[in-house]
């Protein structure tokens, strides 16, 4: 058992924390041997498992990750684009994996990791599940193979609190798409389609947000001719499978070299 | 045979002037007695079936309606506003039946059937077919049984030629799905929706629509809560069912009083 | 908060039983005042809360459910015929509430419910979605409104574990198309369709049963004519909305008279 | 114009041959040269467009193959198995594609085609759509790619008048997930579940068949892991996509070497 890898979760109070720690306690893979939340929280001092409600774990959270991320082989981290540039540098430090499931980082965060990925392994991906890294590669297939008599079109769901529209991983899905046709997605997007708006100019690719309720996450990308479609559809019903794809990403860069990876190289896709 | 209604079909030679005529022809309960076309048309004076690339009807199109309209019951338009007016003038005079699936009709265009509608029996419907009508019904009725603890989206698809978004249709069940919750649609409609849009407002109606091939037409009614979701669903592939509900109302406003209906009227909902 | 109509929860230590418990104590509209296992099971005796693997919540896990019964306001019992039958005996005897989702009540049990349902209120159903039953009675009145032109089938998906098919829901759904037509179930399903077995018969009603990973519940019903499609669809995505249903119909029951009662009149429809 | 392939249609009357026709009158890349219905058949002698009831084509209806062949370059043959067979062998005689949609031919009648094909280019296909040949190929990938997590299921929907179950489609997609699986589909098929049908079997793959209305052809292949889906689903509204699947097969075939091909050959994928 304590073989196993261990694992260390930051913001480890929040939803996606809590599913990464129970995912990790489930595992018979990786072991638990760290949870990080921010200097202050009332967490911090407290054993893991009273704090989130159920029976002692012997794991008490902690502020100062440097020292959790030294006795770990991997931090899997979801929690916000500066904190997570931090977090790097200290992972990088630490010669530990850092799998990284943070979004809305923008460009210039992303180039900010580079020095880090000189010194330890980075998986980095909008979005950790199977199902998703796999319906991307196949659009770019699918739109490779098709002409422009083919129109494309992604449609998502999401729950009644998502901020932004279309998800970012609808936007993964056009790009691949786009990158499958040779043509630049900023050039051919249909967003927020509405009005008078003419009719659908060939070569273009469309975009519409579905928002209700609890979806979990919901893509289709449609490719729709004169008297044919066909459609490719993910759904993700259970936060988890983005969990288990952060666990898996962890296991596999134990040992891989020193650089940035996507969910690509995990799932050998 | 000469004892059925007999049919007057406006605006001839288009897709679905053609659409109407096959469909009173295959029609057991209808005959064909006239086709009109604007003034000037190359179809004007020709056999209406070799017009049509077929074997000659023995009806010949013309131009001018009120001689037409005398000798039929009904008249059939999917024309344009202002030709429609015209039409409902004349079949007023002829005292037939006037079906009119003509669309983009405005208030101030709606109101000038007003005159007409005291001599004749008009029928009017932005859509014709049997299955969205009860779809606008069953709409109006699970908003009214539900509460704001169900997100209501209405999506619509339809083929890469249409110029407008979101289709007719699909504000007319958002406009059934805000009476059913006692509000103004235009108070809470959210459409095109794109970028940092915040979380979903509770009671307001999305909409969405696709765009691509040759989709004739498609509209969800979605209303999504913590945990279920309930989808009121409606495909048209063919659009002889607008044809065929067309005839339907020509046929059913034979024994009704002058007067302004919709397609609800003629199919008892 | 001890005015709060008290619950008592049978079959506390399976997956339903802990569901409905948690449902309980999120409410604010009512408290647990009970848990029933059966004599032998090594949670008897147990703090609840501590038995469900989190913290203790006072409620100690018991056999006897005349004593827990005649303290609380409701027994809330998803659990098998038999014992089901005998809580409904004992409910009556304590005078509250029996809600059950027990399924695979064959006609001779449900018929011994009926003495019970002199002295107290039972409300049973074969599911307890708000969603699921506005469903059934939307079917009942679509089929009804619709001429045998339009096919009906029902398809459902559910988990891998499931041992049954058909679902129970989609026989109620299909129960409820043969009521709107008129007809019995009985001589017009279509069950297993697989083989050379010719052209579907008009009037019939198809069904479908799709088995796939942690499938919660899916049911369409379809309505296909020529040239369009009606679908009423349901998805239940959490098994909390049976637990909220049950609860729901608990706090229902508590000014009603004796007598059997379904979801549809706890739901209003 | 006259340099352009001739194609000769056999079943000429019926209604795939005579969605042929017309697309190959439709198409800018070959002319219609014969047309084919069987000795006694009263088209016999007719000219081609007059007996479809539109204006002459100036092609005889014949029943003579040999001399209809020999002045084309290809045939497209949607009839019956035997039939086929000496279509086949006409065809090799006059050294013409033979291109053959027709369905419900069993092993012993595919193997004697094989004299022809060392004479003449013979393309079969049992569904010749572009859409439907790709999906099968994603589903034999996508099944390698997926481990046993992952529940496979086909759903098929058709027509009313559709007289087997599940369509022949559905069966090539189930053959294509089972040989991504390396699994022989026999073994692994559940078919027609219906009843007290226990658990679900890993590794099996199970088929649905939905029936109503015109449906022309609809397929998904569902990949049903816990927490998430994939969905490959083919929607074909128009029959005309398995003619002009036809006609590129028949063009396609002009410059290859005797042989037999299918679909997957003709697109390149």
């Amino acid at each position: 058992m304590t073989d196993l890898p261990g694992i260390v979760i930051t913001g480890a109070s929040g939803r996606m924390g809590q599913m990464l720690i129970r995912t990790v306690l489930d595992s018979d893979k990786a072991r638990l041997v760290g949870a990080i939340e921010r200097e202050g929280h009332d967490w911090i001092g407290r054993d893991l498992g009273e704090a989130m409600g159920g029976a002692a774990l012997g794991v008490i959270v902690e502020s100062d990750p440097l020292e959790a991320f030294a006795r770990a082989h991997a931090v899997i981290d979801f929690t916000a684009p500066e904190a997570t540039l931090d977090f790097a540098a200290i992972a990088a430090q630490a010669r530990v994996v850092h799998v990284i499931g943070t979004t809305g980082m923008d460009e210039a965060q992303i180039a900010r990791l580079e020095p880090a990925s000189r010194h330890a392994v980075i998986v980095r991906a909008g979005n950790m599940s199977l199902g998703v890294n796999l319906l991307v590669q196949l659009t770019k297939k699918v739109a490779q193979a098709l002409d422009e008599d083919f129109d494309i079109e992604v449609i998502e769901a999401h729950h009644r609190h998502k901020v932004d529209a279309p998800s970012g991983t609808a936007l993964m899905l056009g790009e691949a798409a786009a990158e499958g046709r040779g043509v630049a997605l900023a050039d051919v997007a249909d967003r927020g389609r509405d009005g008078i708006t003419g009719a659908r100019e060939s070569g273009h690719i469309g975009f519409s947000a579905i928002r209700g309720g609890d979806i979990v996450g919901e893509h289709d990308v449609l490719f729709a001719a004169p008297g044919e479609r066909i459609i490719l559809r993910h759904v993700a019903t259970d936060r988890a499978i983005f969990a288990r794809g952060a666990l898996r990403a962890a296991l596999w860069g134990q040992d891989k070299k020193p650089g940035q990876y996507d969910m690509m190289d995990v799932l050998g896709l």
